[in-house]
């Protein structure tokens, strides 16, 4: 097979990518490793800004995102059994964020992409990437019981942080930086609508807790839990009673509860790959970085590069210039920066440190009595939250 | 002896709080341990807050200040060879700050005190605080030879860190909330104009360096160095050639260098104590909490501690009611955890971090360049900076 842009992953930022390259006439084919079921299946964020929301629109995939999504116009801070409401239209001059699960927005773009754009093959697992820096770098794939290759102009990475993309890098083509958190989250799904309209970050000496939810009758859950954590040792009514705790403030407040459909443990990791090309082979979204979901950058990081990246490759059909695409990880790194340094700053703000003292709990609190008492504390929360402008 | 007020230590703090006390007709004694020209000499912090400045001008104590004091509107952010200017009065509505050395406001309050106001003994070593809980606290004190007796109704240590005022607080009725850095700063003071009219806050991968000044004529200048550094190992050129590289910048700008008349090494702690109250006992300035000085924040929340006491002793004079001085420590904590919060920030954000990885360098990186990028973030430091409002 031969293509001009090969894409290694089928989730959003692959599948978004493929459509931007579709809408803008430019051949390309997007290999998945997995059952469509499977990717349509996988848990993952929700919360989208308000560049997303226009990215995907922009790419012809926000016609259920428009009808379905539940626009939010703040969160909640809960600490010290107190809740803070922080009102984003008024911190930032109207900005939003919307939810919207992201299986929904790879639902939207698997059906556009199979009715209409380019190849997209399930099942086919990508084994190499040989030759990036050639100008027709080789994508090896397992597809049909047999090993096939996709000749291509440019290869996109998106096949996460475990992909094989970013491991196609020679070792003194790029620098990986880690930070690793010690705690991890218990995030669970719950058939019970949310107990409340906006998101809650809750700051509790036992540990952290969010509210969130995926649509007006599922509830998305979340506890700070010791790395290693076994979901033996959590029973539903445990998680309940827990999330209850974590969640109380003096006032009148309940937490809904009802059917778990989903339990997961999840770690917590900042990092970050740069560059994020090598020749021909470029990365995007969870294949370069990945943040803890504590900021809900993930998902927005990945449709802010294939956003970028389908511009750049726009501008090379019609001019033949790589001038853009030389430019890509440069651009890129800068907010994905940013975005790792909001994130690494909400999760510390809000989480319990198993290593921390009673100085770092006092200097947490400081930290968010001051977010609600300066408004440009709070409006700086704001703007990295509700999302900091698109790189052009 | 007997007086309303003692008060151990007579740094700016306890001399203010006398001249407050005296201003409102409120028998008071000072007890300093050094002499007149040690108290003089000591070289500490020299940046005041707007709020600082007009309680010493509510004190009578700002003439010389107001006349010698060099008002600066801003400070200056160095990193990878560039300088921002961060404009105080823009991001403020209008607020500045004041250079003028803490021995100067030293110097003039003790000549107003032993001109016009209430005893000050120097030599006066207080040796302890004796029955705190009760309505006549005694401190006993050395002076003149042998041991003497001042009988209160109230006791004010403001005598630091080191002090004896705070080593009389029981264990039981406080506790002590501690932070080491693994840094110590190198400061010096030289003959020589200042090399710029702002202060200087360089951020390099050697290590912070800051360029102040303590008047037109007299450089103040700090390099970062690790714990334990002998000076033995900085003569004078090893400093000039070490500030240089860290102040450098793709541009023209030249470090002023000249004669060095004092160089020191200073480790680098966060301290609260709370509360800062212990029967008829009260703690102020350094006695109850100290700051690393990257946030220029000791000497301001010392004054700001003295200005709410002075207040509340006011108030009992004219009303008899403790309600103030009741009030007096979750008052003054509120604002310590917020300067200690935005110290540890300032510290942490331009320190290379000796246990910091290259993960840690790119977020402090990220850090300055929101901060230059962001008006709510540049706004939030210059809040911070300037001084948050005094509680009232």
């Amino acid at each position: 097979m031969r293509t001009r842009v090969g894409i290694i992953g089928g989730g959003p930022a692959g599948l978004l990518l493929a459509r931007l390259l579709h809408r803008a006439g430019i051949d390309c084919v997007v290999l998945e490793s997995r059952t469509r079921e499977y990717v349509e299946r996988r848990q993952r964020a929700g919360m989208l800004e308000q560049g997303t929301v226009d990215a995907l629109r922009a790419a012809g995939a926000a016609h259920r995102l428009d009808t379905e999504g539940l626009v939010h116009h703040g969160i909640e801070l809960r600490f010290e059994r107190e809740r803070h409401h922080l009102d984003f239209p008024v911190l930032t001059g109207g900005r939003t964020v919307t939810i919207y699960a992201q299986t929904e927005i790879v639902k939207d773009l698997v059906a556009l992409q199979l009715a209409a754009g380019p190849p997209l093959l399930f099942e086919a697992e990508a084994l190499a990437v040989e030759k990036p820096e050639s100008d027709t770098p080789v994508v090896r794939f397992l597809h049909d019981g047999r090993e096939q290759t996709l000749v291509c102009d440019w290869v996109v990475g998106c096949d996460g942080s475990h992909g094989i993309a970013r491991a196609a890098f020679p070792a003194a083509a790029g620098r990986t930086y880690t930070h690793d958190y010690p705690y991890s989250w218990l995030g669970i799904l719950a058939e019970v609508p949310p107990s409340c309209d906006e998101l809650i970050y809750a700051r509790h000496e036992r540990g952290f807790a969010l509210h969130s939810m995926r649509s007006p009758y599922v509830s998305r859950l979340y506890l700070q839990v010791p790395n290693d954590t076994s979901l033996d040792d959590w029973p539903d009514d445990r998680i309940w009673d827990e999330l209850a705790a974590r969640f109380a403030i003096d006032g009148d407040w309940t937490l809904n509860r009802g059917p778990i459909t989903a339990k997961a443990v999840t770690p917590m990791r900042s990092q970050v790959h740069a560059p994020m090309r090598h020749g021909r082979l470029l990365l995007a979204g969870d294949a370069a970085h990945i943040v803890p979901p504590t900021g809900a950058k993930g998902l927005n990081l990945a449709v802010s590069d294939v956003s970028v990246l389908a511009h750049a490759f726009t501008a090379l059909h019609a001019t033949g210039s790589t001038r853009l695409l030389d430019g890509y990880s440069d651009l890129c790194l800068e907010r994905v920066w940013q975005a790792t340094r909001f994130s690494y700053d909400m999760t510390r703000m809000l989480h319990a440190q198993p290593d921390g003292d009673a100085f770092d709990h006092h200097l947490q609190l400081a930290r968010l009595r001051r977010i609600t008492a300066s408004r440009h504390a709070a409006a700086e929360l704001a703007a990295n939250y509700t999302g900091l402008p698109l790189p052009t």
